[in-house]
């Protein structure tokens, strides 16, 4: 009963199986293999357009790496303000962006609104030269709530954003986990919604330790080499980073993986609403937020389930936590089971 | 044959069988899983004392974290003028120094002497507050030159660098091919001769990618782990990599793996010292230096051979570069076989 | 009519007549001059306890290279969203500090509740690793909303902050204004109080470009020179900056200053209630806030009167400011008159 | 006797008085004032086309800001191994430059040749991605050892540069005394030649505090007003550092003030020579280094002579320091006299 987090899963079998393949012989280091030019042009193949592709081994580092190759140091990077980038980074963006700002937006289910966004930059000041800069927005997909953005949503944020002078980063630590749940392909679901760069997760979805940034316009991303290098992010035995990779996009396991995660997702929502505790937030991908009483948290943890507790200030209106409540987070993944769903909720009754 | 690196190797079979075998079940993230506790115990163990451990993907991330840690952003790292850090970094230890200032000391064969220290430490002038100053020492082991700092040597540098106020820190991505070749225990060779922090790896001898920044002293690691999170630098499925580093440990298999390298060596320097090209340095780890004539080298490309050239402003008195000629450097690796020494010398005569 | 800001003021001429007296024969650079020991000296005196002092030109120096020195790069400062730290220094304290964060907390009137500080320090979380670690507070004195935090919330505050193991930080751009509005000595205005380290200003308040960063404990002051000169700001004929502040806290100029801008904010106040146009905040200090119809500011800006207009999410309840309304923001300083002050109200009516 | 340095002088008294001028009324800050613009218009004429200028109080300030603004973070500035950059700033050039590297090279009398210049572009290696790439050439003028760029110097070292993609930097803190020594325009001294961006300072020469970051292309100059802010170095009464420059360029101010410094120089030079200590390095601006007996240096110290003591790697060729022999530097300013310098060779003898 693992549910602390998509990451507390191992790796998936065909990308394990993948590492042990690319163990033959000598291969470059430092991503002048085959298996990494590979990656690249499969995730062009992927995303329908020539994409720049930088692997590197969290997605912390994708992210930071991404918005400080997007901002100059007096930008301004909006995003939710209970995204990974706000919360759970240690302020990993503010380093690799020379002191840039994170400005973080209200927005119920962790998502940030158009009118929001657009109050926000209404508001001001920016600039000249008292003020930092808008300088990106980034979205998270799927949100930390669980929730994801539709391509329509994409598209008007990134619409206002461009308009505005601001370059669209997409946290897409949980991406696949998105795409499955839209009618939508990765080419929809990003660049012709107006994303210019990806930080496209593999890990939680089954890698080992796999994050590619995607830049998709390949001059966006003139130097990036240098600054993922002295970031200390090339990873010397590339080929074992492609080579997780080339596995995740290949028969479309990525898609298979994340369809499972959500499907228990979807089965635990399901199954939690029938006991009483349903989620707050809509299930959208492969988290799920519910209020329990503290007595069945007890019994849980008692029983050797393991999830975390969770708070935020972006729950739905009506929805309160109540003194002898708690609020908590459920993850799924490629390796969560009926069984362990069908025991977490027995408990629970 | 392929000398380019010791990274173009592959995965120690032992290791990558203890990432297959780490697969298993779930494990909390981030590094409280089990493995890596067990990891932190082994190294102690192996030095003799309770160390503090952060493990890292990369040797560059090693290095600036730990220099990072060592050093104020006034502070300058003296070390060898053409080591890794200097060269080959890309500014890594200024990135996430903060801007600090690594001074580069010349010497013979890559290494730093107590005199040259000592006169740069005299020099001056340091702090004050026009000037930064002098906070770490940084010796690498084994060095770009494949040569190796003895006990007596590390001593004496570290004792001028203490009575000095600087912290001594060790790059230590070839530390097991320097500590096979001397008569000293890992203890002996670190901070029994006055070492603070060691980043010790093991991606070069052998595994997929997992480096140890070893504290001889816990308490100067205070908060090293929110250093390592907001450099991007710790991985979630953090078992992958104490797996890496466990087996690494265990059965004295990474003393086994440096041996191989380091016998390759000496083989490929004992043959081509036969056909005519000695080493221009002594061969103490895991490295080769040659000046070949460009018709050899030809000749070895043509034949496939993988290796790079190199340049040095520390060569021994007497040993020039002519024009037709070039010199290069041939690096050996666990997985380096007499057949291919052989060939390659085959192809120099 | 000049209401644009305190810094659109000259220099008080006690202060100009210092620079010109202090313009006689030779004097070392770079702080090693007699002026500036008696600065020392002098606060050392005005604050009853041994202070160290490092003098700057900017305010924006003052604040960021004091956070910077009370604040890991992985730390957050809490301060009011609204403040100039936050809105005016486009990113100075996040550069300066490494990438630290600032976490702006709402208040009415730019001021920062004790309730308010607690809820943020009580949230989290905080640290350990993932989290950045609050490590300052900052309150503003006076604040951007013309309010002072008076001896018993700074203490109360302080004390919370301690308590928590934050340091507790003063932004004193307008310290003067404030210290003259309460009863109290500097002592008590600040370190009885709890203040660790005061950005004390003397530029808005009359000077040319002279401003006091004090530690009240100097031993917290180690290495501030170094990071003062590697930020540019240790000006090299120093005695100047050394003799605005020798003047300025001679013969309780500053006091005298602060008092007649204040005394001017409070007549000012006065004629634009009776006229109609009661403050939308308290005036402790020097600057008046209030709601003028568009057609009375087009009025003023025709007749030649310099002013900004402002907006703010932190107005007390009732206040709205209406579609044909503006808020406008009007500062006095050492300089205003008490004509300027009829001339602007005449216009009002 | 007063030859520490030139910003032990005071103030010129026209630009004092034009500090005292300024002083009148209300100005709006932070450069939005008339006199501001005034400098601007001003130094377009002087330099023949129009510039962008950034005014700071300490070069310093100017320096590291010009290098940051030309030079990505991954970028390496070239310049003398001895220049006021690599030796004097502690560390604000890698401060200001997100963690930039200084390369310092050799050279004679504080100057880099050519054939240096080009033997470091040489060597490499440069960028792609292990390693920083050469960004800027920076040229201090006056050097540090008192010696000038000619215009044809300037012009193949720019060359050079250029062809390799660097831009060039001058640090002008003494960039009048080397003006007035060449028959040379200031266009021809600077952007004719190559110069992109130079930092023109005027404390030395005789300002409070005044120095102008002058970029000969304004589109280079792209948000250095956020650069500058950020940095703390945007001074409030920005009016009294642009009175400075306004005078400082008025009625040729700045050649005279310079000619008397530099005819100082050689005034001391020629009687030191007389007295069989003649200077080290040709004097072309207003330093003057020579070696002294100890006994002559304790017998100037008694008698109150102030200077420091001075020590050089590109001393020239046959020049030795002995153990009973002390390197000097001496500096003249505008404020140093015949008397002073009479009196100082007087001891010498």
């Amino acid at each position: 009963m693992n549910f602390a987090s998509d990451n507390t899963a191992g790796v998936a079998p065909p990308i394990l199986d993948a590492i042990v393949a690319a163990n033959r012989g000598f291969a470059l280091g430092y991503g002048r293999d085959e298996a990494t030019a590979r990656v690249t042009q499969r995730l062009s193949a992927v995303f329908e357009r020539d994409v720049a592709v930088f692997m590197v081994a969290t997605g912390t580092a994708a992210n930071a790496l991404a918005l400080a190759h997007l901002s100059p140091p007096w930008g301004a990077a909006l995003c939710h303000d209970e995204c990974h980038l706000v919360t759970d980074e240690c302020g990993a963006p503010e380093f690799f962006g020379g002191g840039l700002k994170l400005i973080g937006l209200a927005g119920e289910g962790g998502k940030v609104s158009v009118a929001t966004l657009n109050r926000a930059l209404e508001r001001g000041p920016w600039g000249g030269p008292h003020h930092v800069t808008a300088s990106v927005l980034s979205l998270t997909q799927a949100t930390e709530a669980g929730t994801i953005y539709r391509v329509e949503e994409i598209r008007a944020l990134a619409a206002l954003a461009h308009d505005r002078g601001l370059a669209v980063h997409m946290d897409g630590a949980r991406f696949a986990n998105a795409l499955v749940r839209m009618n939508a392909s990765p080419a929809e679901a990003t660049w012709k919604a107006g994303i210019d760069v990806l930080s496209l997760g593999a890990t939680k979805a089954g890698a080992l330790a796999a994050e590619a940034i995607v830049f998709f316009d390949p001059a966006r991303a003139a130097n990036m080499g240098e600054r993922r290098k002295r970031g200390g992010h090339l990873v010397s035995k590339h080929r074992f980073v492609a080579a997780q990779l080339e596995a995740f996009f290949a028969d479309d396991l990525w898609r298979s993986l994340a369809r499972h995660a959500n499907g228990m997702a979807d089965r635990l929502a399901a199954a939690l609403t029938a006991a009483g505790a349903a989620p707050v937030w809509p299930v959208e991908a492969n988290e799920v937020f519910v209020v329990l009483s503290r007595e069945a948290d007890a019994r849980l943890q008692a029983a050797g389930a393991s999830y975390y507790p969770w708070s935020s200030q972006s729950l739905p209106a009506g929805i309160t936590v109540g003194a002898d409540q708690v609020m908590v987070r459920l993850v799924t993944s490629f390796a969560t089971t009926e069984e362990q769903i069908a025991q977490f909720v027995s408990l629970i009754r």
